[in-house]
């Protein structure tokens, strides 16, 4: 049996899974609870111009490139030069470059997502290729500049969006989030608090960053860990306020080095002095404060998402050139299994391990993960510790189906709270879609395979708990 | 084509895959040569009350938890408060909870390993549900306390077993494995040597272990390594004349640190004064007893099994309260593959590496164990050393698919001993039929694929070899 | 559906796959860019007498044993005694044991190679097996004796290869090279520059080579990694005279320990007098080394393959009575990647990253190479940094597949240069057939599927270029 490409059957490749995902899971609403989306551009509706913006963007007015660093990555990876990559000149020779570049990028979940928005927002079907781009692009860019579905509020309620998760920095005044507070928007916009500036201690801006987080509790400065916990414990109660479900941590791997709380002070006040810390200190510092930050967040009933096995900006030449999350990070490798074990552990010994979604770059833990699941749940909510939806370079039709079988093979996959976006790109909705479909089809294999009854309730409930609401009770939305 | 869930055809998704399952692999009898199956039990010939006992387990007399951890993680998973997870009291709500529980697990092994134990043991083919768990429980707690074929004997001889390979400790005296050796069972149970704590020289109970070990020999104490030995030695002999085959080892990971006896010796003697160790020393400690071990399994013909990757008891709260081997384990990451060569070759320099079986808790470390496989090889037997069938959270279709192709991609698939339970469970022998209709079902899909010929013979020898010929050569049963 | 073994359409499981296989793919020449054939058996035009020379080898008149470890360790796992896996006696036996093995060795790559040698080099379809090695080898040995397409320069004519670069030591005369350029053979035979003896500083053999290569040079000695670095870069040049495009780094893993080079000066004079060196040390020689190699490749538009994570001669005792490359090597594994990443950074900090092609031997490291691709892409060249073929173990139908998708979710599939023999058999050719089957498998899976369009121009240039065009491209042929 062979399938039309991008049909309304996309990914479905047996007739269990068509079932379930027309039945139960198409219209579902989305819970995006972890993106990178921008408040402001919510709340200001913005609108774009033409693919190129909403696909590549660019440099932005403040000298920072923005944009959608997969793509950059794979046009990268077809010798486009970098002006037509992340430079705003030109938007319809971009376009047509990023055309060329994905004919070729057979297997690329891009060529699954990008023909996937093309259908959902501008019902084109046609694949996009260098013949096809120049029709593309002008219908596409009539549409994104007059249909009224297609500013950034439009495509968020176009896509069933219930909730949306933002990422921030502790020290946000969320004024962008308080102004969508006061608007009837047909769904939520609720910030995420990511301290990681405060944890980050090696990096050569965190004495400035302290500085900032003191102001942003009207202090003048912090001469104790006590202190920093003070105040991160005062700003989550302020995101808290705005709706705040979860924090997120991004690690290059999981620390665990404990000390005295006396010696993490003598590390975190020669830091302050601007003296370098070695990588034994940085390690007690981080423990000191992630240990405290998880028994917060389970106090305070907010979710801990852990992301790790990333190191960031390893190409110098091109970080410095365009700065952070431009397309030059790469997967790590790391054994960091015990220390991971440990630090749940650690809060787990006094009745405070928060809710926690664990992630992983390196596809090589999932198993590792998975295994952890059944070691820190409770009777407080259905599995309480979940491996985290394939990520970033693994968020691609073979990790999610490795994700879900790791998270099948030693956990309960019916209560996986299923995917998130993680974009920076407001048509990245489409993901959700992406994955219902993959879920489905690898539950109706199962099925069709006789490896599970046809119990269409039992699948019902499932398909659709992954789909949406296990989130929805995870993070009490 | 699709497939009734459970039906005889359960796993054997092709034509080729189905006759040879059923011609050939279905009725062989079963080498369990790993359990942790209680020889006591067998002799007492126990009989169960109801499918919570049997499952499920609970504390025993003594405080200890005693059960099937794989069961206990999962319904943790679905915040099943822990009185009903290890508790002994309401065994039928303990069983409605779980029913509850594996309703939502599609994909894990346990959904299908409690279905087929239901089929073969108690004939039932009905999915287990909430709904229809109360018929079930019934049906099964009547059989059980009914059935002749329902004792641990008769359970045992209706699975077809012809060996079951015990763990246990050096220091035991055997004596329910020498009453069992009087009876007409139908079966043979025999001892393996596992002498985890005369290596573990960092556990706390190491220097009383090594007093009941030196007892044990009519020994007062230790003053060397050299003595420990010669008593392992004695009691490896002890093991043998009781039909021993097999040692055991359950390792972090495979240290290889060597140094001299004498260093050796000072670093026993310290810490049989009582004295603490560095890591370095452990190793080295270690690193001296294994290489040494290897060599006498060798002399005395006993197959030598590696386990190792998995951290245990990282749930500190819960081992506290629970102890060991309830549930509270991990997978580790580990990169000693250059030390697992070094401790093979060390003891081929002298000619004397036992056949080995080598098991990782990592499933990354397949191919790494396929690949040594073929660098210790020898003309004594096939295969002599192996890659061990996939183990624990890796026992799962996926894991022995990988596990298979594996052995496959860099040895021969034909000379593998196949599966072991490694259980603690009396029904856990379904999972031999499981195994062999997974691996019937990978080596009739590379048939009907045109990988393999239509070669009957060799295919016959090649599916009976692994399900139970090539075990029997190699444990000399 | 059912395929029959070995038939015109092994492997391509689907309709899409055979098309494009039969139509673009299966006669298109091969580029066989890395490999260890000996240009002096090309020049020679060696015939042999019979299978068990081409496919055993054996010792060799200076005593080293020469043949092709994969079969060699396969019979090892099949307990053949060392005398026929290795000795030059009783070709016949040796050939008869070799059957006997590969008939149990169900799934493993040189089942499949060896019956497509079979039937491409001498046309039998038939399995070989010990009821048909009889005819087998008869057959077989009239041809290789007899038939003039079966001499080496034959088979490499037969099997349609445009280019074999060959893979020499900078030392090397490359006389044999200079001979077949002064033939008419229809192929290109081109040395690649391999320096690791001058990397390998840490080996007792590292001063007397030392003296070699400045002997090479006419100088006497070397005072100082400058004069190494210029006496490399002469050779270097002195390959590329003879049509040198590539050059090609063995490494246990990917150092990265940078110093001044008055430090690595001071290492270097030390090792240099016979002294021992610390692992630091080794390090920091090694990475300056390498660094200023890589920028010599990119000066010279020389490609730079890295090959990564091999624990080489593991097998002690064999080691010594056998030698390096008789089957004795293991994968490794490694958390090497933020040092890949910094030495890739490091040249491209300079704007002189070679094109660079990666392999590891540790399949897990597939994603992290993949995600490293995109990180150091540049506008010269379409995917100028690769993830490699799948390599040795690995090179299987699971690792290919494996390798294609890592390649296909994190990069540019249309881009990737494809597949290499990395062999020391004439008749392994096959293998590229077999790469071609697998490639054209997959994507006509994926175009069944409805996962890419079935543009079928667009599908002939994707599949031609992994097959032979991109290489063309990537090393200028």
């Amino acid at each position: 049996m062979s399938f039309s490409f991008n049909s309304d059957d996309f990914m479905l490749k047996n007739k269990t899974a068509r079932r379930l995902f027309h039945n139960y899971c198409e219209t579902l609403p989305i819970i995006d609870y972890h993106c990178h989306l921008s408040p402001k551009e919510i709340y200001e509706d913005r609108r774009y111009n033409n693919l190129t913006e909403v696909w590549l963007g660019g440099q932005t007015e403040d000298g920072s490139y923005v944009g959608d660093h997969y793509k950059w990555r794979l046009m990268r990876s077809n010798a486009v030069p970098e002006k037509y990559v992340v430079g705003n000149n030109a938007p319809y020779k971009r376009f047509l470059k990023f055309a060329e570049t994905l004919e070729l990028s057979i297997g690329n979940p891009m060529y699954h997502w990008c023909h996937l928005e093309l259908k959902k927002y501008f019902g084109i079907t046609e694949p996009l290729t260098t013949e096809t781009a120049p029709r593309i692009w002008k219908k596409t860019s009539s549409m994104l500049q007059n249909d009224p579905d297609l500013t950034v509020r439009g495509i968020i309620r176009k896509s069933h969006v219930a909730f949306v998760g933002t990422t921030d920095d502790p020290i946000d005044n969320l004024e962008w989030h308080e102004k969508l507070a006061a608007e009837d928007l047909g769904f939520m916009v609720c910030p995420s608090f990511r301290p990681d500036k405060a944890i980050n201690i090696q990096r050569p801006d965190f004495t400035e960053y302290m500085e900032k987080l003191a102001a942003s509790v009207n202090r003048s400065t912090f001469t104790s860990i006590e202190e920093v916990m003070d105040a991160l414990s005062e700003r989550l109660d302020f995101f808290i306020s705005h709706g705040c479900r979860a924090s997120d941590h991004g690690l290059d791997y999981i620390p665990f080095n404990e000390c005295t709380i006396k010696k993490a002070n003598e590390i975190f006040t020669r830091a302050m002095s601007g003296k370098s810390l070695t990588t034994d200190e940085i390690e007690k510092y981080q423990t000191t404060i992630l240990t405290r930050l998880a028994r917060l967040y389970a106090e305070k009933n907010i979710v801990m998402e852990l992301h790790y096995s990333c190191a960031r900006n390893v190409n110098v030449r091109r970080f410095v050139e365009e700065g952070p999350d431009t397309g030059f990070d790469i997967i790590a490798k790391n054994t960091c299994g015990r220390e991971l074990a440990a630090f749940l552990s650690d809060a787990d010994l006094m009745n405070k391990l928060p809710k926690t979604i664990i992630f992983s770059l390196d596809q090589s833990d999932f198993n590792l993960i998975g295994a952890c699941m059944g070691a820190f749940q409770s009777d407080e909510i259905p599995s309480k510790v979940q491996l985290g939806a394939a990520w970033w370079f693994l968020d691609t039709r073979d990790g999610m189906e490795q994700q879900m079988r790791a998270f099948a093979n030693l956990g309960i996959l019916g209560n996986f709270i299923g995917m998130l976006t993680d974009s920076r790109s407001f048509l990245s909705y489409a993901r959700h879609d992406y994955f219902r479909r993959i879920m489905c089809n690898l539950i109706g294999q199962w099925v069709e395979d006789g490896e599970y009854p046809e119990n269409e309730a039992a699948l019902k409930r499932i398909v659709e708990g992954i789909s949406y609401y296990n989130a929805e009770r995870y993070f009490a939305i």
